[in-house]
């Protein structure tokens, strides 16, 4: 049965559901907005291990062990888990997983890959592939700045333009049974590349791309901006935003009245110093565990177009000067309790 | 409908068939064994580019080209991509798939990715979430030796262990309609670490995941390891599968009369001076579409258990010192005219 809607999603004629979730955040995002809303906050950076990976390790495996917990499972009962990171080769993931010994998958979309791990979690799960999945990201500020900047000990100063990579994980454990929150539809991005080369200005890099998506997800699901409570991309941050805005509304599509960004939520850049605001897989999959799926379980958000947002560089292609090219992926949320 | 079977693996109702494959090689492929049966040999390592990298996205870009051309479609016909490499952030997907504009979810099991790629892919086509996929893997000796080990110029010595990246890449369109070959399931792997700690000695450090997983392949689909015409695996070298051998028969397994692998095929050791084999991404790619698909279509073969294998390390965790863990994805592929 073919469950293609539009060009580029998916409309599940069976829910998916989120049957529970996690977040494990460091000292920062602690002590920022959503802190009180993490299940745990890890105040050491290396998380007692040797170095950033294995710290960066350590949150993911703790969100997921956590998640599992609290969906009343063992890990020995999920089927497939979908995780990825930023670092070269996966290695955030790879380790975690491996501690956890659960069958495993590991997925790329730099700070989008949330994004594409429950994309892709969901349609397992809706396919009858798996009974219990697992999706989770992570990614760690300073495993991030010393994989695609400058190693901390630098002291390098950062533009207004940057944004600050968040410490920690988020999990996710997907069914068809039980969960308050559904995952109605998916749009699969198309990597867009409008030639921006600065590795300080991620919002800039990934703004086409999130409106890429934000635009064909409407029309494929033949939904207007304000047929969402909110329409929520990862981290463009306060630069990114302003471009978004701009490119849709070229494509008469004005999302200004129910846009959140993800990244200019996680910290208050006044008093936490975060410039444009935070960025990394971290990002978007702990706004959503922390914020955004307590809200629409408590009937206050109804339906959520969540958009992760990612740039696609490396420390290769950025040395090279190669130019940054970028994807989002959309992923739609509403009640779990809601009709088809 | 729930298709899972066993612990690990799913048994597809409705089979998924490989419409269409294509190979591209570099010239050292192309002066082996397979050099005949490759769609495209690319003498020019840089591929006309500029660096390596983009190189190598030249080469997954033209094996996708070749295939969706094989496949009498357009680009614009295919639903999803989900591709994979071995260098860091995946750069050499990203950029060979942003030139092709499909939408697309970035896949990594090191060179076991292109077993990942088709295992999601089939799920994706056989949900119903997709009609048409793409997936394909890329991997280039010069991209890699930088990324993992020393560059070229240094020309450092190499181990009679250590196995040489196949430079090019492999595409494979999926559908539930045309094809002469058909996926009839697939194994997750687990992640599987034994403590080698040597990047050089790749075939030690995946032999436990290789034997892992296929030993649970087996046993989930109830089958013998003689009911399979062919177990084929990555990359394993001769080094990796004499113990992948010791590790079977201690679990009562015996796949030596019906073992192959593709790094050992790839190349003829003796004259293109490889050591151990031939690694990579693409090494497995290769082999599936220049001998394996081909002769499960000509009815040489009728089951093959094709289950690439993967190295998860990266630059910064061999740096750091930390072992090496592994991964294999196990794929059941038949005549696409056998019965189901």
């Amino acid at each position: 049965m073919l469950q293609m809607k539009g060009k580029q999603s998916v409309l599940f004629q069976e829910p998916v559901k989120i049957m529970s979730h996690a977040c494990v955040g460091g000292k920062k995002e602690g002590e920022g907005p959503i802190g009180k809303h993490l299940d745990l906050i890890v105040d050491d950076p290396m998380f007692g291990k040797e170095n950033w990976e294995e710290s960066e390790s350590s949150f993911l495996k703790t969100a997921g062990e956590i998640a599992i917990r609290k969906g009343k499972k063992k890990k020995e009962d999920v089927r497939m888990a979908f995780c990825g990171d930023l670092l070269g080769q996966l290695i955030a993931s790879s380790f975690g997983i491996a501690e956890l010994g659960i069958p495993y998958y590991g997925v790329y979309g730099a700070c989008s890959s949330i994004g594409a791990a429950l994309s892709i979690g969901a349609m397992t799960v809706n396919g009858g592939f798996a009974d219990l999945v697992l999706t989770g990201c992570s990614s760690h500020f300073a495993s991030a700045e010393k994989e695609f900047r400058f190693p901390l000990g630098y002291g390098s100063q950062r533009p207004y333009s940057a944004t600050w990579t968040v410490t920690g994980a988020g999990a996710f454990l997907l069914n068809t049974q039980k969960g308050d929150v559904q995952i109605r539809g998916i749009t699969t991005g198309k990597i867009k590349d409008y030639g921006v080369q600065d590795p300080f200005n991620m919002g800039a890099c990934m703004a086409p791309a999130a409106a890429d998506t934000i635009y064909q997800s409407l029309l494929d699901f033949e939904m207007k901006p304000e047929d969402f409570d909110q329409i929520i991309t990862g981290d463009l941050g306060s630069v990114g935003q302003k471009l978004l805005f701009e490119l849709l509304d070229e494509n008469h599509k004005d999302i200004k009245k129910n846009h959140m960004d993800c990244g200019m939520q996680i910290f208050d850049a006044g008093s936490q110093d975060t410039h444009a605001g935070g960025s990394g897989c971290a990002c978007s999959a702990l706004m959503l565990s922390a914020v955004i799926l307590p809200k629409i379980a408590s009937g206050e958000w109804k339906k959520v177009l969540f958009v992760p947002t990612g740039a696609l560089l490396s420390q290769v292609s950025a040395n090279e000067g190669r130019t940054i090219p970028a994807i989002a992926h959309a992923v739609w949320l509403e009640s779990g309790k809601e009709k088809k």
